[in-house]
């Protein structure tokens, strides 16, 4: 089967689509743009929901639900934010039948019927903040679509909070972009840059934009979350205004966040090889499948009869003993590689003689014969030092691509090939937009942790205080 | 506060549009027909959903998700099914600023856009059975909605299954109307009639619907969940076979079901007083908030602490210390009633002096002084007490007002008043349009608990074989 899969040296594209169709991640649907998540792709969504709804209510954010079609005046109510959001999406005219006499649209993003909302909640500094998050669909109409990166709809959490002070807002944006940063790290083994977009590539209605960029093992940047400074732009907006301490009337603050689909793409295209799948352990529909191997009926059942004692006091969402008689021991190996399987636990009936199993890691591909003896606290050290390679593969990869460069010209020819780039630039929108034009990739964001350092933009040759990070990217 | 809620003898819709609101379950929305659900109510959704998906996972489903939008032309693919939700559907014709070629629809179920990928995924018998579920929202137009019982948007969950015989179709119709009662019964405390519906009443594009009815405290009936046998209908409309282990072709056989956002409707109407919400405890966002009394900053100081001490290695999700200090006890207590927090423990200065702290049962009001020692447990028992309490009480009420009844001319007077009405009916089109015309209520369903009895039918006087359940209803 793993003939199917592309390899990443021949077609990196191929392969990433091969390796997301063939683990049964996803699949394409008759709906332009749409996909189908697949239960495999489904059950890394539900992990990834799971471990970051926790961390959102350990920061007090609480879950609700707007709804999903905005009258089309209220996108309308925030200028920039129409600018950018309108050409996207898809309208409903007709209901029930009839014509509508406002046209609806399907949220892209909630900015605007969350804030028309907040303004019948708030009216005292007392109501504030509002820390809300809400998981849902959405629909922005892309013209290139791929699997999980870009897709017509998608699915996400958008975080909506509503505060009494710029400097409450701001803090709560840089806590959930390093959220962002503690999630991607810890469960998807994917290290990350965070920084603040530039002004062209901030949200459409914020005030700034902190995003993490990952980087894809062909070296391209992948913005895997954002979260936005919004100011007083949409409490303007929708006139929500608050009496503070002092009864005096003061607009509200606001931050919005948000994660999406994206992320299973990134996971994807993070860890993944040409044998296809490799899930992080943390995020693993399945952590632990163990393939019996037999060749008499007698010996099945000795087998089969020891691996179920040996788990008996499993969690049954914890491993899968494949029992299947109609396939080879062979053809289950690959079947549990291509849908990424951490760990494979092979077990024979000479194994059974000698109290051992044979650990097979997915990520080397290494084989260790163990005793049955302890086999659950084996089995765990391994998946941790799974998902603790992973991570260090991740980050070797992004250290040993990501470049210093002090010149237009050799960051031209490079940048194609991939990997991140420090560049110094001016801060200026035509800078930007000559990169952007003339080598098909853009400033990803300017991180936090650049230190100041003088030096003359790529461009221009003005000059600049930092480095930027800039790169080619999905 | 409570002086906001109509009380249920006045006005028993507008008690319940009180409920909904005051409690803060959620909140109408601008646009026609969908609402807000406000963190208290999303967190009852959340229980709902985490304990019913375990139960799910248990008889063997997995998750995934399908596009929301549907094109046209595949709802008309079934004949029956176009005919019943083609007049609710909400239309997109625009999209990226373009007109689209073919309108896609807001999928109102999603039948047909998962037949059409199932015929991808299906080709032997080896691939069979499929389980899934997909937690989604769906849109449908209804003329006159009601916060959480019928609302244009709605959150639900859609189980859509495959099968190679229709006697297996048929066990997974029933294991999850099955579920659906148990899920009812144990979490909701919400007694239902399990039965199959008429003919007239059954899913469009079903060959039978299974449906749970409970009894509201106004004596109508709530459909609150349903389970379809769908035959072959969806297969031959989306051309789905396969090869059987004879090799030869044959239709799939499909189930779905579902249950929505409407049981939060059901939750509130079992249960809730001219206090407020009552929330059994099971789906409970908060189970038990302390509201410490103190008339000085040392009482207060010292009583908080102690209501710390207590419980400190309490789960923070169980439970909730008010330590506001703007607000008088009374305010507090009348707050967390309205919001239907199932235990209050009050804790005063002379309490603490007493080791001890009062209990207040949100529903029956009942105050008890208990041991601070042992806390946990005592809160605990109670909790279980409520849940038990809450169920018996509306057993006692569904039983109380179920009334066995031979006559048309009693059942059309009474009908109008609440309860259910095990009345013989022929099984003719005619009699049960007649009846639902001329009283306003409908036969709801044939309980599978019915045993065989000689009638005559209530409208016609024709034979009947056994009693069907009839009653007015949401």
């Amino acid at each position: 089967m793993a003939k199917d899969i592309t390899k990443r040296s021949e077609d990196y594209s191929q392969w990433y689509v091969d390796v997301v169709l063939r683990g049964e991640l996803a699949d394409y649907s008759p709906v332009k743009g749409c996909m189908v998540i697949r239960p495999n792709g489904y059950a890394v969504w539900e992990n990834i929901q799971r471990n970051l709804d926790r961390m959102f209510k350990e920061t007090g954010h609480v879950n609700a639900y707007f709804p999903m079609l905005i009258p089309e005046s209220f996108l309308k109510k925030e200028a920039e934010h129409v600018e950018g959001f309108a050409p996207e999406c898809a309208v409903v005219t007709h209901a029930g039948g009839k014509l509508l006499e406002e046209p609806l649209v399907i949220r892209p993003t909630s900015e605007t019927i969350i804030w028309s909302t907040y303004k019948n909640w708030i009216k005292s500094y007392r109501d504030l903040p509002i820390l809300i998050n809400q998981w849902a669909n959405v629909c922005r109409w892309e013209m290139r679509t791929r699997l999980f990166l870009r897709t017509t709809e998608f699915l996400w959490q958008e975080g909506h909070t509503a505060h009494a002070t710029s400097e409450e807002a701001q803090e709560e944006t840089f806590k959930m972009v390093n959220v962002y940063k503690k999630f991607a790290e810890t469960y998807m083994a994917m290290p990350v840059i965070v920084g603040k977009t530039t002004e062209q590539e901030k949200f459409a209605g914020a005030l700034h934009t902190y995003c993490i960029e990952a980087m894809m093992q062909d070296g391209k940047a992948l913005q895997s979350g954002t979260s936005h400074h919004l100011g007083q732009n949409f409490a303007k907006a929708f006139d929500v205004q608050f009496q503070d301490a002092n009864k005096q009337l003061q607009y509200v603050y606001g931050t919005s966040w948000g994660v999406s689909t994206r992320l299973i793409g990134g996971i994807v295209m993070s860890h993944s090889d040409d044998k296809g799948l490799v899930i992080p352990p943390k995020l693993a529909p399945l952590p632990v499948v163990f393939v019996p191997i037999w060749r008499s009926d007698e010996e099945m059942a000795a087998v089969l009869g020891r691996a179920r004692e040996l788990t008996r006091d499993w969690d049954p969402l914890f491993y899968k003993i494949d029992d299947r008689d109609q396939y080879k021991p062979g053809y289950k190996f690959n079947e549990w590689e291509v849908r990424g399987v951490p760990v494979r636990v092979e077990i024979g009936p000479r194994d059974c003689q000698n109290n051992q199993v044979v650990l097979v890691r997915r990520d080397t591909g290494e084989k260790s014969p163990v005793p049955m003896d302890g086999l659950r606290g084996t089995v765990e050290r391994m998946l941790e030092e799974i998902q603790a390679n992973l991570f260090e593969t991740a980050r070797k990869r992004m250290e040993t691509n990501l470049h210093v460069c002090d010149s237009f010209d050799e960051y031209a020819a490079r940048v194609g090939n991939g990997g991140f780039f420090r560049v110094h630039w001016c801060g200026a929108n035509e800078c930007e937009t000559k990169l952007a034009e003339e080598t098909r990739s853009s400033i990803r964001c300017i991180p936090f942790d650049a230190p100041e350092e003088e030096g003359a933009c790529i461009v221009c040759g003005k000059s600049s205080k930092r480095r930027v990070l800039a790169a080619q990217a999905y």
